[in-house]
C-alpha cells in the first residue's frame, strides 16, 4: 500500500488520487460548482485524518483504499439506506438496486460518501460500484488487533470483531477520493453539499401535497378526482400521472395517449387552472412506437430493458434528443415536472431487469457505470429541460447516487415497511439526499394514519394510489385526523421552505438525523425513528401497534409542538399520543412561522398571513426566506431573508420583530400574527 | 463478441479458451484425472451447440461468453441451490457465501455449471465469481426478440421477460468453458462428474447413523451419549465433536482442550471399540496460541478473520503444514475425518466475517479466488491425509464449487427451512455435490419426525446436537417412528452403497431431481420437493403441517415401498401417509437389496443376511457393489459386483437369483433371502 497525498480543492475539501481513475464520475457529469463562498463562511479546518494513516494501491484489476478508524466512531451515510444507520462493522456493497430487502448497502440510492462521528466525511468520486468495508475486516497489520474471545463460554464474541481500518474497492484503474472537514459532523455534510453545488430548492408548490392518480385513468378522470381534493377541503397542488397516460410505458413512448389524454395542452391548462401542476411518470427504457426511438437506437447500449432501448445518457447528444421530445410535449405545455421510475435495475431477485453490468454503451461506458448514474443523468436531462422554461420542477427519482444534492428530485420506493421508510428520511440526509416515505395503502385506519402523519412531515407529501386508488378520505373513521395533516403540511410551508433555502444556501438538510444534531452523546447517535425539520423540530413518528413510544431530546428544554407542554432535554420521555398526534417537539427558544392551510400553494407574488409561534421563555430568533417561489430568479440574487426575532420584555413576556421586507419586495408574506407558547 | 473454436478433450467434452485465463482453477488444483474409459462408455455426441452461437470476449476488465438459449429449454445446477431448481430467466452470482437467504445465486458452494434439459452441459472452470445470466437480459442483437406487452393491461406482462441467451461473465482477464454433451441431462450429468474424477465412494460406516454432541462435552460425557444409542436401540456409527473438543476454537488451535479430552488416543480407541467413529469439527482460521501459527503466519493473507490467519492452501507448504499437524493429532489416533466449518465466509449481513475479495496472498492469488476454492482445497488437504493413513474419509464441508465430485464430503448449512434443505436435496446432484439436509431440533414432534424421515433418506444421516442437546429419542411420543427410520437407513446399507459405488464408476449421482429421470414431461421438470435415490426409489416427502401431498410418478407403474400398493405413473397421485409413513416409491421390476438394522455399520469382512426386495410382476435386475467398505484397495481392483436377477417364472410367480462372489472373496453379505411385494 502506498501513502496519499492531499490538495486542499475548496475550504475544508481535499483529494487524493490513487491510481488512473476513469474521467467519467458522478461529480464530473454535473453541471455544477462548489459554493466557495458559503464553505468559506465554515469554520477553518484542518486535514482531519492522520495523512500517513490513509493508503492505497491498484492490485488485481482493483483500486483500495484504506483509512483509519477508530474504537468510537459511528459510520453513517452511504447514500439512502433503508436497514442501518450506523455501518461500523458492516460491509456495504454500493450498487444501485430496487431491492434492497438484505442489509447488503445496496438501493436504489447509494452514495459512496460516509460521515463519521468524529466529524469528517469521505467520497469516492467514481461511477464504479464501491464495496466500503466499514471496519468489518481484519487485517494482519492491524493497529489495534482485535481481542480473541472464546465462542464456547464468551457471550461477548463477536461474528465481526472490531477492526480499525475503512476498506474502499472498486474493479478500476482507479479512485479519486475527497475528504471533508468538519469539525461537526453536520458540517462535514454541509461541505458535501456546498460542493456538489448546495442543496435542491424546490417551488413552493412543490411542499403541498401530491396525490398520484390510478394509472389507466383518462383526462376527465383525472379532472374529476382532483375536484374531489377541492370538495372535501383537502389541499392539493400536484396531480401524478402514472403509466396509463403514455401511448406505451413498458417500455415507453413518452407520448400521450390518444384515448385517455386526447388533449393534453387543455388538459393541462385546466388542471392549472384549478391550482393544479401535473407530475408524468416515465421510466428510461424506449418503446419501438416512440418518435424518438430511430434516433436513439444507434445510441444505446448492448441489451434492451422489457424490449426497449436502453439510451447511452452518458452521450450529449441522447440527452438532447430526450429534452426536445420531453419539451415538445411536456414541458412547453405546461408540465411540472416528472417521476422517474425504474431507473434503479433489480438484479438478483425474482423480478428482474436491466441491462447488465457488462452491457457496452457507445460512449464507451459499461453497463455498471450507466447503471450507477442513470438516475442521475435523468434528473438532470429533465431539471434542465424543465429550467429551460425558466421555472423550477420538483420531481421524483427511483435512482441516484453522489453529487445529487443540487437536483430537485426526491426518492421513493416500492418497499413499504414503514420503520424502514423512516430509517430512510433519517439515512437520506446524510448524503445529499432527498426521500419521501409515500403513502399508497395501508392494512388498518391506524396504519393509514402514522403513515400520513410521517409522509406530511416530508421532502415531499404524496399519497400514491396508482394502483390502489386511494383517497386521503379513504379511511372514513380517521378522515378529520388526514385533514389536519395535509393542512398542517400546508401551514408549516413558510418554515419549510425556508429549511430548503438554508439547504441550498448553506448546505444544511431540511430533513436529518439526531446523530447530526450537535451534543446528542454517544449511546444516542444511532437512533433511527426520530428526526429533525429545519433546526427547531423534532419529529418521533408511531408505527402502527405502538401506543406510546420513547423519544430522545437533546439537551435544553423542549415543548410539545401542539399542547405546549415543557419537556426537559438530555433524556429520553415517553410519550403516548392519541392516534390524532404525531409527536413534535419544539426546541426552547425556537421560531416557527406558519401560513393559512390553503388549498394549494401561494402564486409568486400572494401575501399569505403569517403566524409567528414561538415557544417557550427564551429569546429566539429565525431567517425566513422569500422569493418568487416559482422562477429561477433566486438564482441571480431575487431573494431576500427577513429576521424575525423574540425578545423577553421585563415583566417575562415575550416581543416579537419581523424585519421589513426589501423596499419594493412583492412580499409572499402580509399580516403577521405572533403566538407565544410555553 | 468473437467466435469460438471447440476442441473434444474427452469422449463428449469439448474446451474452448476467450482470452487469456488465470492458471489457477477448480480443476487445475485437483489431483484427479478424468474416468475417460467410463466416459467412453456413454453414447458418442456431436458437439451439442451451434458453434457460431457461442462467443466471447474481454473487454473492460470482464471476460464474456455468450451461449444461446432456445425458447424451451430449462437450465438447472449452479450449485447447493436453495431458493430456485430452474434458473431461466434469473441472473446467478455464483459468490460462496453462508447467507443464501435470497435467491441471488450465492450459497455455500456455487458450481459455475448447468445442465440443460436440453441435454448438454457448460462448465466454466474458473476461481473467479462467475455471473450467470440465464436468459435474464436482452440484447439488441437477439436472435429472438422478446414480444413486447402493454403493463396497463395484459396481465402476461412479465418483468424478465424470455431471452435466448446464456451470458457468463466474470471480471477476469479469460475464461476456460467446458462444454458436456449428453444426449440426456443425466447423461452431461454423468459425464461432468467422470471428467471430475467420479463421483465420492464413502466407506460404509459414513452410511451409517450420525450423531454430533453438544459442544463443550467432555470425553466422559460423549462416551456416555454414545452408549445410550447402544441401550436405547438406535443405530449410530459416527459421533462428531464440535468447537469445544478443541483447546481454542474461534479462530481454532486445532488441539485437543487438554481439560476436555486429557487422553484423546484413548478416548478414539474405547468409543472404535464400541463401534463408533469421531469426527472432528474446524475452522479454516488458525490461532495464535496453535503451534502452527508461526509456520504458517508468512503463508498466510493479509486479513484475519475473527483475529485468526486465513492460511494460502494453494501452497503446497500452506497445506503440508496442515495435514501434518492433523495426522500427528487426530488421524494417526484414529480419528475419521472432519466437518469443515465457516470456509464460506459471510459478508453483506448482519453476521458478517471473511477475509476480503482483494486480499492478498503470498502465493499471488487473491480474497476472491482463495474464498472461491477454500472448501474444495480444505476437503482434498483433509480428505488425502486421512487417505494416506490407507483408509476413506467421510466428512462435511461448508463450502465447495466445481470439479468437487470425487471428494468424500458432503454440505450442511445453518439455514434450517426443510422445503428449503428439500429442494437443495434436489439441487445437490446436478453438480457433483452431495447434501444433507442434518436434524438438529423441531417446532414439534410432527416437525422432528418430517425432517428426521428425509435425513435418514439423503447422503449423510445426522442429528446434530451441538447447541440444542436433542437425542433420537428427545420427542418421546415419536421415539417409535424415529428408531424405525434410522433402522431403514440401516436396512438399505446395501441398495446406498451400491447407488454411491454407481456414482464413483459411472457418475450416477445417488440422490437426484425427477428432471435427471428420463422421460418426464417438460411440465414436470422443475418439480423440487420430491428426488430419487439410486435407479428406483423415489421419495417425496412431507412437511410438518402436511396431512398429504401431490407425488408426480414418472411413466411406468409403481409400488409404495412399504405396503406394495400398486399405482399407475405418468400422473400425480395424491397421497395422505400417517406421520410414521415417508411416502416412498419403488418403480416396478425394480429390485431393493436389504440387510438387518445393525447398531452400526459391518466391518471389512463381516458377512451380513441379505434381503432382497423385489417389486411388481416384471423381470429386474440390479447391481450389487462389494468391497472391503473402508479401505482404498477398491482403487486398485478390489471391488466387485453381483448381479440379482428376478425372472417371471411360468405360473406368474418370481424367481431370484444372485450372482456368486468371485472366488476365495471374502463377501459382505451371507444368506439371501428373496421377498417379492405387490
Amino acid at each position: 500500500m502506498q501513502d496519499t497525498t492531499w490538495t486542499e480543492i475548496a475550504p475544508g475539501v481535499w483529494r487524493t488520487v490513487v491510481g488512473a481513475p476513469d474521467d467519467f464520475t458522478p461529480l464530473s457529469l454535473l453541471d455544477v460548482q462548489p459554493c466557495r463562498e458559503a464553505m468559506a463562511q465554515l469554520p477553518a479546518q484542518d486535514f482531519p485524518l492522520q495523512p500517513s494513516w490513509v493508503t492505497g494501491e491498484v492490485a488485481g484489476g482493483r483500486t483500495v483504499v484504506c483509512l483509519p478508524l477508530e474504537a468510537d466512531e459511528h459510520i453513517f451515510g452511504f447514500g439512502l439506506q433503508f436497514l442501518k444507520l450506523n455501518h461500523r462493522g458492516r460491509t456495504r456493497y454500493l450498487r444501485v438496486n430496487s431491492d434492497p430487502v438484505q442489509d447488503t448497502g445496496e438501493t436504489h440510492a447509494p452514495v459512496p460518501f460516509y460521515v463519521s462521528s468524529r466529524g469528517y466525511g469521505v467520497l469516492v468520486n467514481t461511477a464504479r460500484i464501491v464495496t466500503a468495508y466499514c471496519g468489518s475486516c481484519g487485517r494482519k497489520d492491524s493497529r489495534i488487533p482485535p481481542t480473541i474471545q472464546d465462542r464456547n463460554t464468551d457471550p461477548d464474541w463477536a461474528a465481526t470483531p472490531p477492526s480499525d481500518t475503512v476498506e474502499l474497492v472498486a474493479h478500476t484503474t482507479g479512485l479519486e477520493i475527497l475528504v471533508f472537514a468538519g469539525p461537526t459532523v453536520l458540517d462535514a455534510v454541509r461541505r458535501y453539499n456546498l460542493f456538489c453545488g448546495g442543496g435542491a430548492l424546490p417551488p413552493r408548490w412543490g411542499l403541498g401535497f401530491w396525490h398520484r392518480v390510478p394509472t389507466t385513468f383518462n383526462s376527465d378522470e383525472v379532472a374529476a378526482e382532483a375536484r374531489e381534493f377541492r370538495q372535501r377541503d383537502f389541499p392539493c397542488d400536484v396531480i401524478g400521472l402514472e403509466p396509463g397516460w403514455h401511448s406505451a410505458s413498458y417500455p415507453t413512448s413518452y407520448e400521450w395517449s390518444p384515448e385517455r389524454f386526447p388533449k393534453p395542452a387543455e388538459f393541462v391548462q385546466a388542471m392549472a387552472d384549478e391550482g393544479f401542476r401535473i407530475n408524468l411518470w416515465e421510466n428510461p427504457y424506449v418503446s419501438p412506437i416512440s418518435r424518438i426511438h430511430a434516433a436513439l437506437e444507434p445510441l444505446s447500449g448492448s441489451h434492451t430493458v422489457w424490449g426497449g432501448l436502453a439510451p447511452d445518457y452518458s452521450l450529449p447528444e441522447a440527452q438532447a434528443i430526450l429534452a426536445r421530445q420531453h419539451t415538445e410535449d411536456h414541458l412547453s405545455i405546461g408540465v411540472s415536472g416528472y417521476k422517474l421510475d425504474e431507473c434503479d435495475g433489480s438484479e438478483l431477485t425474482a423480478c428482474s431487469w436491466m441491462f447488465p453490468a457488462h452491457a457496452q454503451f457507445p460512449s464507451g461506458h459499461d453497463g455498471e457505470q450507466l447503471r450507477q448514474v442513470y438516475g442521475l443523468l435523468l434528473q438532470q436531462i429533465t431539471a434542465y429541460a424543465a429550467m429551460r422554461q425558466g421555472r423550477r420542477t420538483y420531481g421524483l427519482v427511483r435512482a441516484s447516487t453522489a453529487g445529487a444534492s443540487s437536483l430537485p428530485y426526491v426518492l421513493y420506493s416500492d418497499l413499504y415497511d414503514h420503520r424502514q421508510f423512516v430509517r430512510a428520511l433519517c439515512n437520506s440526509g446524510f448524503s445529499g439526499l432527498l426521500w419521501t416515505p409515500e403513502i399508497r395503502s395501508a392494512a388498518s385506519a391506524e396504519d393509514w394514519v402514522r403513515r400520513m402523519q410521517v409522509v406530511c412531515l416530508s421532502p415531499l407529501a404524496m399519497l400514491n394510489a396508482w394502483f390502489d386508488g386511494t383517497k386521503p378520505w379513504s379511511f372514513l373513521e380517521v378522515e378529520p385526523i388526514i385533514r389536519k395533516y395535509l393542512k398542517l403540511r400546508m401551514q408549516l410551508m413558510p418554515y419549510l421552505y425556508s429549511a430548503f433555502a438554508r439547504y441550498h444556501f448553506e448546505g444544511t438538510p431540511p430533513f436529518r438525523a439526531m446523530a447530526l444534531e450537535p451534543g446528542v452523546p454517544d449511546s444516542k447517535l444511532d437512533i433511527d425513528d426520530q428526526y429533525i425539520i429545519g433546526d427547531s423540530l423534532l419529529v418521533a413518528p408511531l408505527f402502527a401497534g405502538e401506543a406510546s413510544r420513547e423519544v430522545f431530546l437533546p439537551e435544553g428544554a423542549w415543548y410539545d409542538f401542539e399542547t405546549g407542554e415543557r419537556h426537559e432535554g438530555g433524556q429520553a420521555i415517553t410519550v403516548t399520543p392519541g392516534l390524532e398526534t404525531l409527536p413534535m417537539f419544539v426546541r426552547e427558544g425556537a421560531i416557527i412561522p406558519m401560513m393559512p392551510p390553503l388549498p394549494h400553494a401561494p402564486s409568486a407574488g400572494e401575501a399569505v398571513p403569517l403566524t409567528i409561534r414561538h415557544y417557550g421563555p427564551a429569546p429566539g430568533a429565525f431567517r425566513l426566506y422569500d422569493d418568487d417561489g416559482e422562477s429561477l430568479a433566486y438564482q441571480s440574487g431575487e431573494y431576500h431573508w427577513r429576521t424575525l426575532e423574540v425578545t423577553l420584555v421585563g415583566d417575562g413576556t415575550r416581543a416579537g420583530a419581523i424585519s421589513p421586507a426589501p423596499e419594493g419586495w412583492l412580499s409572499s408574506y402580509g399580516e403577521v400574527t405572533w403566538e407565544f407558547v410555553g
